[in-house]
């Protein structure tokens, strides 16, 4: 097991904005603001999105497109450094107003409104690589 | 994107209290404790339940009333101020016995048991408003 | 509503093992580093697993055994003690790769891969004991 112990540094709330591509957003989020650890929530609707889910087996995202308007039902995440950035890793749970409900990785989404939570972590780097065993960049000992 | 950074104020763990009311509990006790900005988690049970969605055509909450007993799979929303007051925003996945999830915004629910998490968020006024274009009570510039 | 006040410990990310049970990985670390109290998030994915739903009538758990691999969509619960060790109550949403969704509380689960945040909370213990209105190991007053 990595474990790493970080102080807290800044919290966030913000409303991203309507229209915007949410993982994009949240993205130029943490760049501009330079967080490079931290943890985040975001609640809201979205009113389009693809989830991914991993084959691993075949260690490839499967892509599923939702073509509809869907609530924000459960959203969170971890935030660190992939290449050198902050990149942030998100999952999700979205709901369709027929009753239909789809979890998995957050690929992307059209924002209709979002409200995020981001505590920043600080202290150190915590850093993607790629793993050999699951085919995912994961967190790796220096 | 409006962007506010906050201090962490208190944290807080609680059990609500069985046969309550799961919303009013959590806004009593926010109000009580003048949590004016925040983020909540919340796991447990309800008794019943009722979830929203919002039509983002006709800007109308759908509400879907849940007869039976659930699992608090996932919940999480913000503390932000709505007229003056603390307003939890709150959505949830809930699971039936059948295997049922649904997801959506939590409007209400009867508690069996329920285990509230909330990180106080200090330093500045979060306000809702009536925001035009989507219909929704959100986080505006003052 | 019994609620109790903590200040801010440690926040900890951690990569949990590849082919562990996450329960139980989870249990090690907070015993090891005695995190008594707290609040944690997972996402990632895992092989198999098994949900809880609570009968609230009979009050006992039935179990729903998932023999395929999941994502972790959303994961999230909180550290107290039960019978004097650190105690992980933990709720999950799965989702496979035909788009079923299952949500609940987290009995078990075999790791794919898992990223865990945990936040301590510190300054005094909350502990769990026998309720006889709902048959579970709830907080309760000293």
């Amino acid at each position: 097991m990595l474990i790493r112990e970080f102080e807290s540094g800044r919290s966030l709330l913000a409303r991203l904005d309507h229209g915007e591509e949410i993982i994009g957003q949240v993205t130029s989020l943490i760049r501009e603001k330079d967080i490079r650890a931290g943890q985040l929530n975001i609640i809201g609707a979205l009113e389009q999105a693809e989830i991914g889910y991993y084959d691993q087996v075949s260690q490839k995202y499967l892509g599923v497109q939702i073509n509809e308007p869907v609530e924000l039902a459960s959203c969170s995440g971890n935030i660190s450094l992939l290449r050198g950035l902050p990149f942030a890793h998100v999952h999700a749970v979205l709901s369709g107003m027929k009753g239909t409900v789809w979890a998995g990785h957050l690929t992307s989404g059209r924002i209709f409104a979002a409200e995020l939570y981001i505590l920043e972590l600080k202290g150190m780097d915590l850093i993607r690589s790629p793993d050999f065993v699951t085919g995912l960049n994961l967190w790796r000992e220096e």
